[in-house]
């Protein structure tokens, strides 16, 4: 039987503030990135966000970012190398504590925003995360995009990683993310986004947007919480999935 | 043969700031409660205090405090006990994580100024911060003044306990420390600390101001590290407890 | 010709966050109380609202608060007077020089939540208030629940004074509004809302959920932004007395 | 006769922290720049700044920084030339609100750090600051290098103009400070920081290290305060331009 994951981020708001239907995602869903206090999200949101998901049955992660609430974590700041792997690893540890306090476990690392691009095209950057991520837990997964840097990084050091592709976003020939500026970088109609993951899946490859293939071992699909049609475009991806036989799954259970 | 901890707050700086001369102490301490970023510290100071205390061989703590920088956590925020237990949960598990890095590891926590004080009074944020310890990792030792409220609580849910006592500090009848606004509450002078902590230790009691005794099996003796001649105090009381025949080790080798 | 003010809080996001439907309501009130970067609001948030502001013709105001983000100032926190004198003077000055860069002039401040409340029934904080006010621009107008301590402070301090009632807020005898916690406190329809508002402009008296009358020279009715059908309880009211043959202006042209 | 301001950076601490000896330094100098609580200061040290610098008879201006309490403003942060208006303006207005409180005025602006640095070189982020400064208060001077970017820029929209020196820092031979990596950029040694001092000043010219000289108008002689013999620095400073027969004397009554 085939199975994939299917990942969101979650529980990126900050004290009164929220952004995202989170609990419409989470009843999509099978894993979430939950943010770690730095760039947005809380212990009281992290706190809250860890138990639906347990409740949910939801698969957890930290989602760390730049020390950066201000700008969501969307500035590149010129950090060192050795602040980055402090500050990711403060924020991985704060969120292993909190899931705790939910009785669940975070299982993976996914970067967020800025600071998570960076380290998918520059090696320095993807080894100062490799290297918070083994120092503080061998064990977590690390979520990546096949082929890119941090992937490359990620397998050097044997961490277990988690490929993943977007649903609602065009790729490069490279297999990289076409970049939001340029038209048509975002895909914003559900039945396309549904049926673009379908055929990826089926062909176990990133599909360009000038229709090249990049073979691809996909693990998980991420489905973006913030834009205004998100349950509808998570939705329709977990039924186009399950309605050609995959099983929508966490990975922790691929 | 007789042992004796002794600890002291560090990493209290914040960015290009920094209070008390930490090399200094680390020279005399045994062990160090470090700042968790919440009141003081950052990811930066908290990983080279952790990787200095490793070189000095000195045990280490998370030392959480209320989410107040400005304030150095002095100032008594109304929090709810749920609040408590999550924010004080995230910055012991970043503490733990921030460790790792240093190739040290966190092995007790004591909390820091207005949210200490009052969980030393206050069965119920005694219970939050106990929660919190619990969960995280059952193994931490707790720093509490012996019979307070909070030594009360962690005895109740069994958690180890490092009962201390202050070096610079005058104690009422109660065995509470005496309030600092009260004449004579904090002791500047080094010698007078030392002799009266190793009368403390002898006679196995808190002497307060009054000549009361009131017995204890003290584990640990603070010095803090802020004050104008704190490196000379420490120096002094250890000078004291050595010269009397107690090894001043650290609590984990009690 | 009878005159009557309408107000709300706006400007109230965070960076990527926002809280209400600022541009909706901004169709409808003629005067906005603008956060200032401590509880909500950053220099981002606070230009563009100004400019909004001075495009559609709206008298704007500071609207500072407990520096708590965390808490959206919802918080008591205890700062002393003089603190929060300097916080506010601080807000009030920041959000001047804002409203310039928009060619927009601040002429009011109305202080907010936990802080506001306080000032509403506490002497002392009325009059830290007061100080901060007088001390940056003796020419601005304070927004006031009439017959307050703040109020009394306020006048005793020849202080230019808006009196204001809650749209969507019981009252009790004393004046005072209703607490949140106790039924029938909030005022969710639209309908009722106007009725109220018309009412106690027309009898020049805020009618208390007793039904008791309590005589007040009402200059301005406080709509809120952040509750779910703001938008609808504003535009009712704007109609409702608009249709009784009062102008709804900006309190700067009553 | 001949007049010299003496300026240094004050008030950099941040609530409990405090960096440099502010007192010390406000006996021997004239004008403080004082920060506003982005890069460093807070609301009561701004208020216990401007009054201490009002007692001593020296004038005050707003030192404003990028948000980055974490780097003290050292770190060049992407942002947009908008957003730097924006939060310019906004601390210059509340520095200004808050020497109200202390019966002071502002009457400079002195970019601090990394934008300071930037601004003296791009034209574009010197255009932001200058245009912050204009839309705020146009009376109010601006520190710069003579003849960088920023001189230039602030020069044509004629904005009034204090053209400083540095007493502890090298220059080339193009007027610009030498970068700090540098041997021989840092000079520690207070004699020779007076002679260099009162040389430039007699010669009317900037002298660079190799020996050539840059013809400036010198207003006024910047002395850092977070040095370690800042103050010995600055007294001796002050003694050579004494004894050489300068009036040193507020740039406002040059």
């Amino acid at each position: 039987m085939k199975k994939i994951d299917l990942n969101s981020d979650m529980g990126e708001g900050f004290g009164a503030y929220s952004i995202g239907d989170d609990a419409g995602m989470l009843r999509i869903v099978t894993t979430v990135n939950v943010a770690c206090g730095f760039h947005a999200g809380d212990p009281e949101i992290m706190f809250s966000t860890f138990r639906a998901a347990k409740e949910a049955g939801v698969a957890i992660g930290a989602h760390p970012g730049y020390p950066d609430l201000w700008g969501f974590g969307r500035r590149r700041i010129p950090y060192s190398t050795g602040e980055i792997t402090r500050f990711i690893a403060y924020q991985i540890g704060a969120a292993a504590a909190v899931a705790l306090l939910a009785n669940h476990k975070i299982t993976h690392v996914k970067v967020h925003g800025a600071l998570g691009n960076l380290a998918e095209e520059n090696a320095e950057i993807a080894e100062a995360l490799v290297g918070a991520v083994t120092s503080v837990d061998r064990s977590l997964s690390l979520f990546v995009i096949g082929g890119s840097m941090l992937d490359q990084v990620a397998s050097r050091h044997s961490l277990p990683i988690v490929r993943e592709i977007y649903a609602d976003r065009a790729y490069l020939d490279t297999g990289q993310l076409m970049p939001r500026k340029l038209p048509g970088s975002v895909i914003h109609d559900a039945e396309l986004a549904g049926k673009r993951v379908l055929a990826m899946m089926q062909e176990g490859a990133v599909i360009a947007a000038s229709g090249k293939r990049i073979p691809l071992q996909i693990a998980s699909v991420c489905v973006h919480g913030d834009t205004p049609n998100a349950v509808s475009i998570a939705s329709t991806v977990r039924c186009e999935l399950e309605k050609a036989g995959f099983t929508v799954t966490p990975y922790t259970s691929v």
